[in-house]
């Protein structure tokens, strides 16, 4: 680059800095808010995360830095990362640009008052308590849909806040295809009778579920000189930079498999962090891909390696150690049934890795209604109803294990729910290349050996942050085959049948 | 109000709101630096809390910011607080005007850099890696002072961001006026000889010392509804509004006096911040006073109640609850001497009442010769063993009891430590018009009834916040009196002699 693109290249990077480490302050705040706050202090937290909201939205929208941005692409002299930096640079400038800084904020605030309306609804079991607010974020998200612009749905310009090139169009193909295959698995394995899980509800003291967590969370790859695990009462992973990821769980002693595998899950999303290039700091190329690329890693860690007889060949004495009174006389296949054991049921963090993506395809059909305008807030809890009973032909009993069970939407994010599922497609076209790029991989998963797995995703998918510019080009790019449902219906035939 | 005014009003309130979001925010950054941050993440939060200081001081310095409240003073028509709070903002504003924002994030990176510094100094007790970052910072202090102007010494300046109205002319007179009582009572006491506080130095588990603690926080009145306690490397308050106030405390199992009466000191601060009225968040009358009338808080709740033998009369059979093997056998008498002990050492926050202030009075020395420029950062090693030797007749070993002690010149502070004397003078000025107040207060104290002093504080100090304008304007309020020392002087004879 000659003196002055370097320079105005110069201008670039300090803005970007800036502008995350704005981001990433609000993100401790949130993760303050999540593990330690006290109550009292949730009403000034909401306005001090507003305020950074709003400031952050200022600066990435001011106008001397779409100058910047426009100026270096003109010179058309950039090339490689920079290149890419700067390209994605404008296209999320552009996209910020079209909300105004007052609707950040009145965002921002909507969602921490619906938030806790959505606790206080929980407390009570009440979704009436929560309705309100609901609406009122509705109406704001289909409003932002409105000043983003669309083509065919509201909902496609929420959506890609979450994944840049998902549409409805392409979602309902994706979840077409993989409606009717799963319907069929989902028979044969019911077919097959029933699996004991009893003795993963035994009574697992809270210290030793920590102790059991912190060692798996180690044995993945977690670096925790670059980050930390605390509890929360909803999972979740953060960073304020690839040097400081935060996980956090929850312990339920009468229920083991929810701290095991929200570990692992969350451990996934972290190792992607970590992997992350530090030296791109606040830049597209040292930031995540996408949501779904995020939740591949996760789902990945979770399931393919989480739930295979392979790992459990090499950790489950190891956990028996830690807990010899509960599963000392539980043998490990029967121990392996139990934790794939595929029930229709309710709760969508509880449920097996098949019924899993109905429950996705429920929240991904209610989402696109209420963008939509074709469903009211008032109906949702009978629509919840209605789809439990199509697609999983389940009773919903109450608002707790029904439509008051997820977060998400007091969160404000409507489009963030297909994401789970995409992850899971991607994650299963991910291990079939590893597979072939490692023909070891199986073996060295039995003897306790995730190095080489983790090297693998650092080097394809971590490492590269937004340089493909999309999940589809990265996809692309690693695996040679564009997004599909097949590899996955393969990695679920095979294990389940 | 006539309208107009209120919606100038209205925009001062928003501004002045925001600017403390920033503040608070930053302080949560800092906070988890503290407590829970992940070694490897310390670089990007050094640059995220450059990042938000920069912002807090644009904000606080805009333009239009000064013009509202220029135009609401030239109204000339506002009364109570709001015309306090617009006048003291008005102060504020000019001093910050003083200082440009690049300065600000340059001596916050600075003050990131030096800290990290001072930790691995101290980690190989040598000074000597510390000292170009301090001589760097006391560069920075020097030239901060010019910018904000002064009178008489450049250290005068510096001074009034902890304590507006103090001065190298009025601390000069205060500790002039201490040192020899202080030096003649020293005498006395230690003529007396020696007193067995071993005792406080066995084997005090971990689990135990934390319980003890909770459990005297709360006694001593401090809402965990609003507020919480942490582990840190050095004991420290901070807030992030009147309703989420954060204490931590460090545990030494060989040492019980350190935990116990850091809980109590910073328990002391924190009930000034959660007595601060919460709906003048972010205005002057919702702030603390000053440094001083927090450390008189802090020094009142430490020493003139937690080193009272009233206190330990309720209390000191609850304790050998909590250590039956410890302190079993130790009688009240004793346990009320050993915790009182006069002894000339080394560490300052180990001190004992009296020969503290010497301490105080060696770092306000070098504070003064360090920023007058009559004391290089190089000779700063000698200089404290010379002064140590003068004033306290001991002997420095090293520099991690000696020069490095202190975290708070590696934190930019020059201008801090002479609060703490002001502190202890102030809380035995309250103290004594408590006494007059309350003729029951000794009782009460000595029945665990804290609730009429901490209403008395509340009502008095607290619930005022800024409102007095000066800490001495307060002092003159609530006792009559101006700030002097003999209050002070009267306490200590009467406890120690």
């Amino acid at each position: 680059m000659a003196n002055t693109i370097q320079d105005l290249y110069q201008k670039y990077l300090a803005t970007s800095h800036q502008i995350a480490d704005i981001r990433y302050a609000t993100a401790v705040l949130e993760w303050d808010q999540e593990t330690y706050l006290p109550s009292k202090g949730a009403a000034a937290r909401s306005r001090q995360l507003a305020t950074l909201s709003e400031m952050a939205h200022k600066l990435s929208t001011e106008k001397v830095y779409g100058d910047i941005i426009e100026e270096l692409l003109a010179t058309g002299r950039l090339t490689g990362k920079e290149l890419i930096n700067v390209e994605l640079s404008k296209e999320n400038f552009d996209r910020q640009k079209k909300i105004p800084s007052k609707f950040v904020r009145e965002l921002s605030e909507s969602i921490s008052g619906a938030y806790h309306l959505w606790i206080e609804a929980r407390r009570k079991n009440d979704y009436d308590i929560f309705e309100p607010a609901l609406n009122r974020l509705v109406k704001l998200k289909q409003q932002e849909a409105e000043l983003l612009g669309y083509e065919n749905h509201p909902y496609d310009a929420l959506l890609k806040d979450y994944e840049k090139s998902a549409s409805v169009k392409m979602l309902d193909n994706l979840f077409e295809a993989m409606t009717a295959p799963l319907k069929e698995l989902l028979k044969k394995v019911l077919e097959r009778g029933s699996v004991n899980d009893d003795f993963l509800r035994q009574f697992y003291p809270k210290q030793k579920q920590w102790d059991w967590g912190i060692y798996l969370i180690k044995e993945l790859g977690f670096d925790f000189e670059a980050g930390r695990q605390d509890i929360s009462e909803h999972p979740f992973t953060t960073n304020f930079s690839a040097l400081d990821v935060r996980i956090t769980t929850r312990i339920d002693e009468h229920d083991f498999a929810n701290m095991n595998w929200s570990c692992i899950h969350e451990t996934g999303h972290a190792l992607y962090e970590q992997g992350l290039p530090y030296e791109d700091y606040g830049l597209p190329s040292g930031e995540y891909a996408s949501l779904s690329i995020h939740e591949s890693q996760s789902r990945f860690w979770e399931n393919c390696i989480g739930r295979s007889k392979e790992f459990w060949q090499y950790y489950y004495p190891e956990l028996q150690k830690h807990f010899p009174e509960q599963l000392g006389n539980i043998s490990l296949n029967d121990f392996g049934k139990a934790i794939n054991k595929v029930e229709p049921s309710l709760i969508r963090t509880e449920a097996d890795e098949l019924t899993y993506h109905f429950h996705i395809k429920i929240r991904y059909i209610i989402d696109k209604e209420l963008i939509g305008g074709t469903l009211s807030t008032k109906n949702l809890r009978e629509r919840w109803s209605e789809l439990y009973k199509e697609y999983l032909n389940v009773i919903v009993q109450d608002d707790n294990t029904g439509c008051l069970q997820d977060v998400h939407w007091s969160h404000g994010s409507f489009g963030y729910f297909p994401t789970y599922s995409l992850g899971s497609f991607y994650a299963a076209q991910f291990w079939e290349k590893i597979k072939e790029d490692q023909p070891n991989a199986l073996i060295d998963v039995q003897n306790g050996n995730l190095k080489d797995i983790l090297a693998w995703l650092r080097k394809n998918i971590h490492s590269r942050g937004q340089q493909c510019k999309s999940s589809e080009a990265l996809c692309e790019k690693v695996t040679g085959k564009p997004l599909h449902t097949d590899a996955f219906l393969r990695y679920l035939n095979e294990k389940l049948l």
